[in-house]
């Protein structure tokens, strides 16, 4: 990396700094409509999905990797503007135990919810008020693993920009069709699109398996929701669970039944049981 | 609270005080076989469940719950050794944003792999080095949502009373048969025992839904595993799976299939698809 090689910010006030360090409040990244990612894999996914990246920084003396350098000249080469940081001052933009010394400033990229047409066997989430910025990232993850066609945010608080949820996305962020509506908007939209909606709530009155039993006259899994058409589930806060106007206003609710002296599962893990049951 | 109230500990070099921090490396858990949890709802489910709490700690000035107040008093009252805290001590002991003011000391409890004699339908979750703690715990919170019998943990490193893995079990650890052993001392209790192994890896031959998929002649989900009698479901470590010997040593090797770009879930997303997908 001899070529190009930016200067290297030392200076804890330097407002190139500054600017990345500003990243990890909501304010600034609301009001700029940029975030932050780490690590190799993270920046490598985002070139590869050819996710908006703002800028480039990188730790010369952490960033060893052979493949993460060739990244970096890379993205200079293509002009994408690079600040070199030193040691210190990257520390304090990390959340990883062993950070890898590279990052970007990447733009957030929503779709608007008048955009998204569903097709017949198309599966989507809507979320509402995730507490933990780490669960929203794995549902992000978890999401994309089971091959959903977009993820819904109805609560203000949900952001999937958020550095601990864009750590746990795991990349899944780039690729993933992010909606930000309010519940109404979300409720008007599904039923203009005939998009069947099942909230998840304790007390649901179906077992999650009841909607997608199989029929053994159908062939396959896949032609579980033809007879349903196009569907979206929804999950609620932790904490609080969904807004009782959602559930009021929804198809269905199933609930996830469970033994032992269990309440409740972890909301990522509730979520991934119910898309694997359900859009597969 | 004003009967037998115990001494105020402020001095943060009282033993009192160390011997709780001290707990918070895995040294010292190993050393004493005890562990810490905090928050009125875990301690209430530790007592509900009988669990063995050696002393409880407690900060006046935080528990304001009448609930766990009433907590406190009980176990005075029955003679568990108490402790009080002022508030700058017991911070470091805590890992919540917003603690309750009240956490117990209690003996670690393993059962040992030679007891555990599989019935019929049971199905038991067996861990191989878990890197992350909170992950570990919510796979154990998950385990009992799903009714399994016992977990079995077959990595050196992987500790259910780590602080993180406590607090994500959400009182689950008090009501599990947790078992340590070697992975050679499970493959020998599974084999003499018949009870099918299946490993978890994305190299997996088969899709997970093929082990239970149901047959149409039987009545009903309670009736998947009486072909097969008892069932173990192996999960490995985040980044590098399970060990090729365990894999090796399984009846089966099931993938979880995933689109996108993914190439993983989180493991305890993973955990729960498998194990409410087979469990019930």
């Amino acid at each position: 990396m001899h070529e190009n090689k930016p200067p290297l910010v030392t200076n804890p006030r330097d407002p190139r700094f500054l600017a990345l360090l500003n990243l990890q409040t909501s304010q600034c990244r609301s009001r700029t409509n940029l975030y932050l990612i780490e690590g190799i894999r993270h920046l490598a996914r985002a070139v590869e999905e050819r996710a908006p990246v703002e800028s480039v920084f990188y730790d010369p003396s952490v960033l060893s990797n052979h493949f993460g350098r060739k990244l970096v000249r890379r993205l200079i080469a293509s002009r994408v503007p690079t600040v070199r940081l030193a040691t210190h001052l990257y520390r304090d933009l990390t959340l990883a135990a062993e950070p890898q010394g590279i990052g970007a400033v990447l733009r957030q990229q929503f779709v608007s919810f008048s955009t998204v047409r569903p097709i017949a066997d198309s599966l989507y989430l809507a979320v509402e008020a995730i507490d933990s910025p780490g669960n929203l990232g794995t549902i992000i993850r978890t999401a994309e693993a089971a091959g959903i066609s977009g993820i819904f945010l109805l609560g203000l608080s949900d952001d999937p920009f958020h550095p601990a949820a864009v750590r746990a996305s795991m990349g899944s962020l780039f690729s993933q069709k992010l909606v930000r509506c309010s519940p109404q908007e979300f409720t008007a939209w599904s039923r203009a699109h005939g998009v069947t909606t099942i909230a998840s709530s304790p007390s649901g009155l179906l077992d999650y398996r009841a909607l997608s039993a199989e029929e053994p006259a159908l062939s396959g899994r896949a032609k579980r929701w033809s007879r349903m058409g196009p569907a979206a589930i929804l999950i609620g806060s932790e904490k609080r669970g969904l807004s009782p106007d959602l559930i009021e206003s929804a198809d269905f609710t199933v609930r996830i039944s469970m033994r032992g002296h269990c309440d409740s599962l972890n909301v990522a893990v509730a979520a991934g049981v119910l898309l694997f049951e359900m859009a597969s």
